[in-house]
């Protein structure tokens, strides 16, 4: 049909298309990637579970809800622990593991962000694990596409960037918000070099200074550093939110490819919710009467503030009369913090009913928010179980922009679900469920999908994220296949080291237990073997960096080759 | 001949117009403004004079002679004596005076720059001038788009900018570099407000905090200001200079319009020459064996880098193929620095042989460099001479994209140069000089170009600058009329004030003497009152802002009432 209408414009008028023009490229959708920081599953007034969860009734997030009424949520979306490795894998379609991209990378280069020995949160001297292991061997300055200034960057993943090949075949692209793909000093620090032809506050940085318009987003000679936010300036010294602020450029830099009928790639990566903690005091007051803290009060505020910015797109996209024709992609860049005091609640619970948050393999710090409205494809108001990966959006959104035949100079690991969404939400949309729960393990046979539910989904954290050595978030690994999930505690292969359950492997049934409450590494110890083996197999074939015992100087064993 | 062949597009293929495909839009020219901002007209190797000065030997700029040899020089260019005002005055095509931006803006809301009593440069608390006067009521926060989110920004003009009228007639607009139009909190501050589609690096801040990647242009937590210059990571701990970055990123934003075929309108409006005076150390030791000094050496290395930056423009039009369609308008802000100890060499004599510098109503403050190619229009290797002020550009770059009918809210001031460059160039290029200085002197007949050679040029500069009142830049006024100008030194009419020569008008011949050397004013008396005459219209019509005398606190007097 497109190949069809084509070839009548271009008999018609030829001259045009040597004139490059849009006729070609206003077949393709827009896509609208809407992506949030630090957010986690639980964290919004629709809930992703096969209940309303407490922490679901701390949030008003109607453009949410709103969004799920018209797509598809993907109730088991998972993403890296940390940002930077979600947010490369989108753009380079390979795994974390594979690109050696496993951590978020420093505002400096050559500056790893791994936690080295120093005060703990009590002004305590501690250095416990990095007396332990010392940091593995890891792309510290993040990813770098491939173009002639990579040459001679050390210590960076290269790859063909996904925007660029949207670009390439015709998408105006828009970068707004947070981009955290390299540290300064390093071609990835811009999102231009990526392939985008506009930018508006993308750089090096993995948070805002200040989300406060009166402290100039962190523009002030007080306490400034590179997290200062930049293209701002005009909202400085006003009362307007980030969040907002971000919105309101984003729909400015919109005005032209929809005012020419230009396809557009936006990517709207907000910095919320990721930390500090901040009042929108927009949304602040509503949450006066349910009973939550101050800190709580304030995050409900920013996620707020978030589905605001959603509506705002939703509505603009519907005045401009181009809904119809644009994808909206939402997503979390990885699991909610969990371990901050800022956002109030009993630490360690944000995310429940997963277990833990950011940082950690385990649940709460990988299974995050997704939802996809495509219009006229996805089945409005369905749910779809089948487990996602951030590398999968690669070669996702080049099929949805309908661009063929790409080349990149990495192997790309993730796998198309354009098919997953689309016949698998219409699958979903004729099935008849009988309860939420139901719908909630609604899983696509591959034979539609392409995507195996089983598939093996692996995450890798061998690092030491904060100063204070954590056991449920440091030096963790998992494997998850189906229903089962292994964790590889590293520190337990340490002679003399006992953390969590004191052993090397956990293993959980995530569909039984959500919140990984019962290890039944000793109940199943084939499942064990089985899993450990091919977590094994993953790691060292993409040489994963390995913590480095310091006592020996020899990497922490792979999986499978642990004495059980 | 371009609305019939857009006819016969239409009547082939309605369709695509519908598409907002860019047919129509081919026919326009692309437009590249190159803004260099402090930079004073004797400053290259390409002399404007009557001859080849002294200061033109001290540069070396290859590719603004190449420019020079195929388009037309204006050796008589005006533009106001600091930054703000011209930059306002291109954008709104309001004469300064009128939109009562006479000076620049800080970056700070509601912060005047207006310089107040305190130390001055030998550390001695000094008011003399702010004793006398009291500063003048002007919009001390600058130009504001005519948006909603105008309403209520106190102390601003406001206008239809002249890139929201290009990007609305099909152009791709790209800001790159400084903007300051206006202060930070104000629309103004962001080129998106201004009609641009993208912006890199363009702000609230006149200056950048440093020119040097080693320094991250000033983004380190020591001395930070918001001049530190934003949306270039990428090149942090590098030893890019900062116009070689800025031309970097000018040429990747340039991308999408030419791989599109869409026209772009190209605001390469770099931070240099601007002090901080800082060594672009890939040019400065070329500078060694010329009897400068380390300060001159390192102002002639930036300026050989701006050159680069305009070559590797020209390249890469050349290279894109696009070059013949291509206009290029080179200009500078204001004249160059004069008293800027970190330029070296002689105070005061940079401009030479204009007399003083940037701020002053002194030819050396508001003669400046320009020059125009425009590919088969204008004619190559010539002079023309006849003045042309910074408004003109806003209704002469909208003839050039072929921008009919447009409205705005501001009545405009400037006049089109259209045919002064074209009929006025070609003109030039059909006559033989005998000499360069005949050359320079050569004036299009207004019949030929619209433009009154002898039009009135009013410059107004009510401020007192720095600190240390300088009587040859503040509270001065003028005007151009022909071969005559008269200066108001309005310090000069408070009593028991002598300042300069002691009277409140002098009087020159600028044909016959550039430097301003000879006051006439006692020779030729009716001419001063002429002058005054018209000068004084000038000022009340457009309700100039004027100082306050603070003894009295009546406003100096308007020039055609002052007892001679």
């Amino acid at each position: 049909m497109k190949s069809a209408r084509l070839k009548t414009l271009a008999l018609a008028s030829p001259a045009i298309l040597l004139f490059g023009c849009g006729a070609k490229e206003q077949t393709r959708p827009n896509i609208v990637f809407f992506l949030v920081d630090d957010y986690g599953w639980p964290e919004s007034s629709v809930p992703y579970g096969d209940e309303v969860y407490p922490r679901n009734l701390e949030f008003h997030t109607p453009n949410m809800e709103r969004l799920a009424r018209k797509g598809v949520m993907m109730t088991n979306a998972y993403a890296c622990p940390v940002s930077t490795p979600t947010r490369t894998a989108i753009m380079s379609g390979m795994n974390a593991v594979h690109s050696h991209i496993t951590n978020w990378v420093s505002m400096a280069k050559d500056e790893p962000a791994d936690a080295v020995g120093g005060l703990n949160g009590n002004g305590v001297f501690q250095d416990l694990a990095t007396d332990v292991f010392m940091r593995p061997d890891w792309n510290i300055n993040g990813l770098c596409p491939d173009i002639p200034e990579s040459e001679g960057i050390n210590d960076v993943a290269v790859a063909t960037p996904l925007v660029r090949l949207l670009s390439d075949a015709g998408y105006y692209t828009i970068h707004v918000g947070k981009a955290h793909w390299a540290s300064a000093g390093v071609p990835g620090a811009s999102p231009y070099n990526m392939g985008f032809a506009v930018n508006v506050a993308g750089n090096n940085a993995g948070h805002p200074k200040s989300y406060l318009g009166e402290e100039n987003y962190g523009n002030t000679k007080e306490g400034w550093t590179m997290a200062a936010v930049q293209n701002m300036a005009e909202y400085y010294g006003t009362e307007t939110f980030l969040t907002e602020a971000l919105t309101r450029e984003a729909l400015k830099t919109l005005e032209y490819p929809v005012s020419h009928h230009q396809p557009f790639y936006l990517y709207m990566a907000h910095y919320a919710t990721h930390t500090p903690i901040q009042k929108d005091s927009r949304f602040y007051d509503s949450y006066a009467d349910m009973g939550l803290d101050d800190g709580q009060m304030k995050f409900s505020s920013m996620v707020e503030g978030v589905d605001k910015s959603l509506g705002d797109l939703m509505d603009y996209l519907e005045e401009k009369g181009i809904a119809d024709n644009t994808i909206i992609i939402f997503m979390a860049d990885n699991g909610g913090n969990a371990d901050n005091p800022a956002k109030g609640g009993v630490p360690h619970t944000s995310c429940a009913p997963l277990r833990e948050g950011k940082g950690s393999c385990y649940q709460g710090g990988i299974r995050v928010p997704m939802m996809v409205y495509w219009p006229g494809k996805t089945a409005p108001g369905t749910r779809v179980n089948t487990p996602t990966m951030p590398e999968d959006l690669f070669p996702t959104i080049l099929q949805m922009g309908g661009v063929k035949d790409w080349k990149t100079v990495q192997k790309v690991d993730g796998k198309s679900l354009v098919d997953l969404f689309v016949k698998g939400s219409q699958l979903a949309g004729r099935e008849s469920f009988a309860s939420q729960k139901e719908a909630n393990a609604f899983v696509v046979p591959e034979s539609v999908s392409g995507i195996d539910p089983s598939r093996e989904l692996v995450f890798h954290y061998p690092h030491q994220w904060k100063v204070e050595y954590r056991p449920e978030v440091d030096f963790l690994s998992t494997i998850i296949k189906g229903d089962w999930k292994l964790v590889y505690v590293m520190m337990n292969t340490v002679p003399g080291m006992h953390v969590l359950d004191g052993v090397p492997f956990e293993l959980y049934n995530i569909k039984e237990d959500i919140g990984e409450t019962k290890n039944l590494a000793s109940e199943y110890p084939e499942k064990v073997s089985e899993l450990a083996k091919a977590l094994g197999e993953r790691l060292r074939t993409w040489d994963a960096p390995m913590p480095v015992l310091r006592s020996t100087g020899e990497k922490v064993a792979w999986p499978d080759e642990v004495d059980l």
